[in-house]
């Protein structure tokens, strides 16, 4: 047991005259101390800004990330052909970057008409209603999900490929990975800018490189092909097809997830904020551009093999740096660490987006509990169990994730953006001076209106086709799950709302004239036996009411006359009732007593079960107990105007 | 849940004049039913009793189904040195079958000393004292398990000896095989006598049928040698050893393990009971003696060898019989039938010993209740688990497990006839004519003391000289771990009779003037809102005293502004104590809080917590609420002098 201090009383009298005690409790050093970090105050919550270059390292990292794989799934749809098909690689790269750019224009609209954070889920909330909020919602949840097991899954792959010795461990280190950036989000990340930065510009730094000296040996020839590169699968096809086309399109889309994390996190910024986030955007979306053309041409120059042994990242720093040295494993680093970013990305995402949905009561409160380090714990714990669950089913691999991945960001991204179109439609039509408070934001009149929705409206239209498209190319691969996943979980967000709703109704004072009072109050009390813990108990039943009945279960006679007669010296002349229980049931009949007599009860009746608790000295103890005390209360939970008393009773 | 029949509800009116109710609970129907049988009441016990020659097959299928591997685990030792140390196996058999005859005489005294049962547990106990005793059940219990699990292994082996393609699965065959003894045990087992007569007199016939042919062959010459025998382990050593020998010995004893049964159950004799229970167990040991030599004998003349993949009963038969034919199939399967009978013998006496162990007071009490078909149901659970653990732990390996095998019984058997000879020291030294009643039998002046002192006492001797034998030899193979084991249960059951006095002592209203008065009833209501479940509960406190505290713990200081103007309006008049939690814990200041009230209490001042509990209509719901009731009761409940009440809130 934790040492439990004392608590300072402080007493204080209030205006109303009702006498008050404020106390304050502050938790003791212990084990959790040590592994979490000391508790933080309320009060303790930080309020600091960033700049761009920041803000660029810490919501950079997911869409970054995204770099390091979508190339190579690319190139595994198209190797069903053969090495032939790989041609079609980067006009598939370039339609995704029209893609991207069509959704940075998008969301640079939202970040100025949603100064206080504009996350699909808000977006859909205000301007749709909320069934597509909550689809939205439900979308992002799943992918941080994902996310946080794609990118270690991929960061881990990294590793594997410059150290093949560790490829049969992959699991357990994908999952020891996941549940280290667990706990180090338990402790409270500070987002001290700093932390994030290294990594982040450490990875553009080291990809820049990469891809600039690879262009460089290129132009000048001395680039040369893959040495000794993975070995590729036998086609399963003679020719190109049009669905394989959209498949290998809908796997290289995961290079755009992400992009939608500043939009949620303008608070962040410093002020102008809506300006700063702006501009930290559209870098973004230049810097992924950038790197994911050049990966991609590079890749098909060199003649990389997409495969599980060895990253198509690792091939191309390989053959541009000319073998594995310290270049090599510098840029295998840089890519690990900001893949290990990304899943950290979710960790503050998801906890974040549930606390929000559970505070609208779509989600279990429990999740707006904030832990000692003034982070959303359960949110946290929840995260790390689901993306390993589905870390260990999928074996670690990215190719078998990846058909999950990216459908929820794009249900998102166009649940958001319709939003936004209609938020236009709706601030065109309003009389100009006029200011209407929704619960996200304000919203005045706009000259531009039209433009910006069609902006928004196709941007939602474009992501609305992709979302299709990847739903069906990879229907049969692992996107079914989720395309039943995401209804199910709205189904489930909304059960939990109609209970909570209910509830609020039920539990509400208003309307509520005035507590019946209590008529007649019964007292039933088993006993096992007649000792100290029973008389004591007895004292304690008297004190709460003159109608008491002693109740016991007979299984044996010959005790049963020895309970009768020491009941007669020590009853105090209290009712006994003695079950017989041939079958040697002991709740059962008690059960089936106490339910015929509060069926004949009169209104305004009160029962209250006494029931003696012999407590132990030690815990182990109680394994040579019966808990029927504890079974009993159990039972009796669910009856109706029932009050359970456990009187316990100590040994010396 | 199950329909919960109303109860009948029968008034009658006792001379003490206490007015006093009596009702029977009858169970109602349900899958349990179905798996389990109709439950029995207790007066449906059986009180039949049986003949020699059922009782033979009742009690002697333990001690005969161990001829099925005691050759085979001699001749494994031996091979230790080559084929040509076999010819060592008849005489170690020899004196194994001389063994066999000092335990028949010595316990056909117990049985007539103990007609109302005599095990070792009860000889022990009332000749030698507690100390004796445990050890001795202590003992027996371990070997009961080990019955199970070699037996069980055993059985599994012959099945798998002739057909091979379901070793692989042996494990899980045992496994299943012991659920399903446990499942038919549970049901209750109807000792007919002729369910049991079927195995065990197929078995004798069978055994009687292959050795007789058997040597019938040999003597004509036509036996031959086991055709394609299982390839024999290369020797260890150059040369038999004393060791060795006694190795092997010891490996061979476990065919008298059994011989105790008859003692155990003399009851379910006729009458003359002691003399009924005699002649079967002189029986017994005469069928066991011939089986186990002939067997012996004739497996080393037909060159059989030892293994883990074919049975030497298995190459017995198939040579006996030439071929694996309808005659050798039915000696296999009357040999696992008979094994698997063994191994229901120890699900009948392992409960029986554990429930006389709890009823005592040196194992919980909750071995002694009777299932709903009057079988100790906890400790056949108990039994199967354990024994499947072993055979999951020895991979269902018989040569594994049989270290740990006998040294059990061998405990017990020494503690029993050492026991036998006190007794009979001090019959000897009784006035004739004068009866002593001891707790299990009537002891007399015996006029021939002497001799049957000596008989019991050279049965004891030889008995610990062989349990020393046994645990010198095989003390690394296994023999430690019951070393260990049992001096280790020896101090638990003796740490739980202690805790059973000094909770009977501390519980006894001996010397117990009367319960103090209750001078001042003080309530705390932890409450987490205002709404009607709180007013319910504040009613209830309200009708136990004047002095009620409502207490609330602040995390977010606008909503306790909104929680105190409620309860001006809702609170009648009552106390509201407000706890800060900065650190945003609700459990730990509660608490804190009324630790300080309850260390300032007076004396016979009562406390008690009612906690206003919210019961959801459906069990999911309480997934979507914090369990902060249930928390605070187990907090609580290890608080002297504190009484928790639950005031439950249903909604409509």
């Amino acid at each position: 047991m934790e040492a439990r201090p004392t608590m300072p009383v402080i007493e204080k009298e209030t205006e109303s005259g009702v006498f008050q005690q404020i106390a304050e409790y502050r938790p003791p050093a212990s084990w959790r101390t040590w592994l979490f970090g000391r508790p933080l105050a309320s009060a303790d919550a930080p309020h600091q800004t960033i700049g761009k270059a920041i803000g660029l390292a810490v919501f950079a990292s997911d869409a970054l990330s995204s770099t390091a794989y979508a190339t190579e799934e690319i190139l595994l749809v198209l190797a069903a052909v053969g090495v032939a098909a790989f041609v079609y690689a980067l006009p598939i790269a370039i339609a995704i970057v029209a893609l991207l750019t069509i959704l940075t224009l998008s969301y640079e609209q939202t970040i100025h008409a949603y100064p206080g954070g504009g996350g699909a889920y808000i977006v859909a909330r205000d301007n749709l209603g909320e069934l597509p909020a909550q689809t939205a919602g439900a979308a992002l949840l799943t992918d941080y999900i994902l996310t946080v097991s794609v990118s270690v899954a991929s960061g881990v792959a990294q590793i594997t490929s410059a150290y093949p010795f560790l490829f049969p461990y992959r699991v357990s280190l994908s999952v020891g990975l996941v549940l280290f950036i667990m706990l180090i989000n338990l402790r409270g990340v500070k987002e001290s800018g700093v932390t994030f930065s290294i990594p982040t510009y450490f990875f553009v730094a080291m990809m820049f490189l990469t891809v600039g000296i690879g262009f460089y040996r290129y132009i000048t020839g001395s680039l040369g092909m893959v040495v000794g590169p993975p070995p590729l699968r036998a086609p399963e096809m003679a020719s190109i097809s049009l669905f394989l086309i959209l498949h290998a399109f809908s796997n290289g889309t995961t290079a755009v997830t992400g992009t939608e994390a500043i939009s949620n996190g303008i608070t962040a910024f410093k002020e102008p904020k809506s300006h700063n986030a702006g501009i930290t955007l559209i870098w973004m979306s230049v810097i992924l551009g950038t790197l994911f053309l050049g990966i991609t041409y590079l890749a098909i120059k060199m003649g990389a093999i997409p495969s599980e042994e060895e990253t198509v990242i690792s091939q191309l720093a390989r053959t541009v740096f000319q073998g594995q040295g310290l270049l090599y494993l510098a840029a295998i680093a840089a890519t690990t660490l900001i893949l290990v970013m990304a899943a950290n990305t979710a960790f503050a995402d998801f906890p974040r987006l549930s606390a929000l949905h559970a505070g609208d009561g779509f989600l279990p409160r429990q999740l707006t509990y904030r832990g000692s380090r003034l982070v959303y714990s359960r949110g946290i714990v929840a995260l790390a169990l689901i993306a390993s669950l589905l870390i260990v089913l999928f074996k670690a691999s990215v190719t078998a994730l990846i058909p999950l991945y990216a459908i929820g960001v794009f249900l998102s991204f166009t649940l958001s953006q319709a939003g936004m179109a209609c938020r236009w439609w709706k601030a065109g039509h309003l009389t100009p001076g006029v200011e209407v408070q929704e619960p996200g934001s304000v919203l005045r009149h706009e000259p531009r209106w039209a433009l910006k929705m069609g902006i928004n409206g196709f941007g939602s239209v474009c992501t609305a086709i992709v979302m299709v498209v990847f739903a069906a190319t990879k229907f049969r691969d692992g996107a079914w799950i989720v395309v039943l996943l995401v209804p199910a979980m709205v189904v489930v967000f909304f059960a939990i709302h109609h209970h909570y709703r209910d509830l609020a109704r039920h539990l509400s004072l208003e309307e509520y004239g005035s507590a019946p009072r209590i008529a007649r109050h019964r007292v039933i009390m088993p006993i096992s036996g007649v000792h100290r813990g029973t008389v004591a108990a007895l004292r304690y039943a008297r004190f709460l009411s003159d109608d008491i009945t002693a109740v016991y279960i007979s299984m044996d006679s010959a005790e049963t006359e020895r309970l009768r007669s020491k009941w007669e010296s020590w009853g105090d002349g209290v009712r006994l009732i003695v079950l017989e229980s041939p079958y040697r049931l002991f709740l059962e009949p008690l059960l089936g007593y106490i339910e015929a007599i509060s069926q004949h009860r009169q209104p305004n009746e009160t029962i209250t079960i006494v029931v003696p608790q012999f407590v132990p000295r030690r815990r182990w103890h109680n394994l040579v107990h019966s808990q029927a005390a504890l079974w009993l209360r159990m039972a009796l939970l669910f009856k109706r105007g029932i009050v359970i008393t456990d009187v316990p009773y100590q040994l010396d």
